[in-house]
């Protein structure tokens, strides 16, 4: 397999919960999004966590840049909560050379139907196999370097610092 | 703006006819795509046609090639019908330098509960954005270059030469 | 079971065909789309064809009036193309006594994002449990007695006669 | 007019808010839904509120009987949360003569991809231009009169007391 599909979670997994009215995770809807791209990309999925970003500790931020490190891909595309992506791509920035890692994640689940899931899905898929070694995010239709951008929460869209 | 995107119909953009039952073009789902996948990217849109891409013919491609040249912006993304989208690429590939041209469609139309659209849009916006000078198609979540690929018609999908 | 629902092909069952580009019967979407609705009627199904129904003959009409008859239920839905619809209904009105008999469609197929398949399957199930002995049509958020109703051509909708 | 839709909120109304990642209300999406229902019904549309039905007291109650009296249609289809369907169906069953009143809801909001909303729709619009004068509930491909009904909420389904 030539890419590394680590997912950790976020908005883009969440699902409905009919018993209380809330959304909740229940397990990952990414093979089903790669199939419904009818993606052929030789893509190796684990699931690392079904997290919150906004619940994401420093501990797990370990897991995800031990996953990258164990990784024998090259490129590694990261599923993550849009809250902390900025502070996960930077903290992996930090302790991981030699890797090509893309994050990203989605403003409206994919479960709904105006989703932004399958663009995003898609974005970072085709920039891991395109862009240098470093980390960055896939995000609004624009690759953004790690350490380079913010969560405009206002406007609900990720822009450059 | 920073990407030139030329719209010539295909699959991606077929829509269905309530009269005959079969299916036509009538307009572009392409800006409502980009806003699903709430696309902050600067795009600037043209439609040159809506066309079936095996019934484009040399004339079409020149016009394609010409808006390519005259287009004052380095990266371009072009929709393209599956059919003949290798050819494009390659006739593109032969009369324009200095230019990162992404092509891309679908295999099922927008319109549908289950196409790849918005998958592939997403990959070639991304990818417009990463790549060097040159011509590729972004399809299947995998980037290939003119004069490299191929449409496997029995699969359904593009596959390296 | 209490409800006969018996699929007969029409467009609510018309899937894509990425080889051709072109609408074709693969295999009846009625299942699930009963589970999109949450439906706990109590329906047995059975699939007597899948045919546009321009193609539709008398010996259909034949095979469709004698799986009402031997239905042990008295209330029958019937999935049916939109063109010749008000001709079965007529022909079964004809034929059938002693059941309450609904046939419904779709302009557009069900695998289409904005289908009004569900939509009119919620109508003629709910209808069918409703209405007195007859024949039925359950189109367009109307309930039409066979023989009092035409369909449109031009507006692509159903309409008292 | 013929029928008269008044809205109340519920599941069948809730959007997703991008700024918390929880659901709320917005507007009714009612007006799309049939819309994409090609429903040609006569219905006036009134929007009494958009509320969780958790949250509905009496008042609320007493403000939908007097929507229903004043009404000069005699079919009346109610949009309504799940919680307290049944508990406002009984209450519009001891207050209200001489009308027929079909109510509805969803287990999934209708944004969902996979909601039950638009199938409950067609079932109520078409059951209250069928039954006689009564009140009813149209959920789960079943129809319900007031005080035959629960909710049971293990299972999220409607069922005969």
């Amino acid at each position: 397999m030539s890419i590394k599909l680590l997912i950790t979670g976020g908005t883009i997994d969440k699902a409905y919960n009919m018993h209380n009215g809330e959304l909740h995770f229940v397990d990952t809807h990414i093979p089903e999004m790669l199939g419904e791209g009818r993606c052929r990309a030789d893509i190796a999925i684990e699931t690392l966590m079904l997290k919150d970003s906004l619940e994401m500790t420093d501990d797990d931020r370990e897991r995800i840049a031990a996953a990258c490190r164990e990784a024998t891909q090259r490129q590694i595309v990261i599923t993550h909560g849009t809250d902390t992506m900025t502070e996960t791509a930077e903290y992996l920035q930090q302790r991981i050379d030699g890797k090509v890692i893309v994050l990203l994640g989605a403003m409206v689940p994919w479960v709904f139907r105006h989703s932004d899931a399958a663009f995003n899905l898609g974005a970072a898929v085709s920039a891991v196999q395109c862009l240098p070694e470093g980390v960055y995010l896939a995000m609004n239709g624009r690759i953004f370097a790690a350490g380079a951008v913010r969560k405009n929460r206002d406007e609900a869209v990720f822009e450059p610092l």
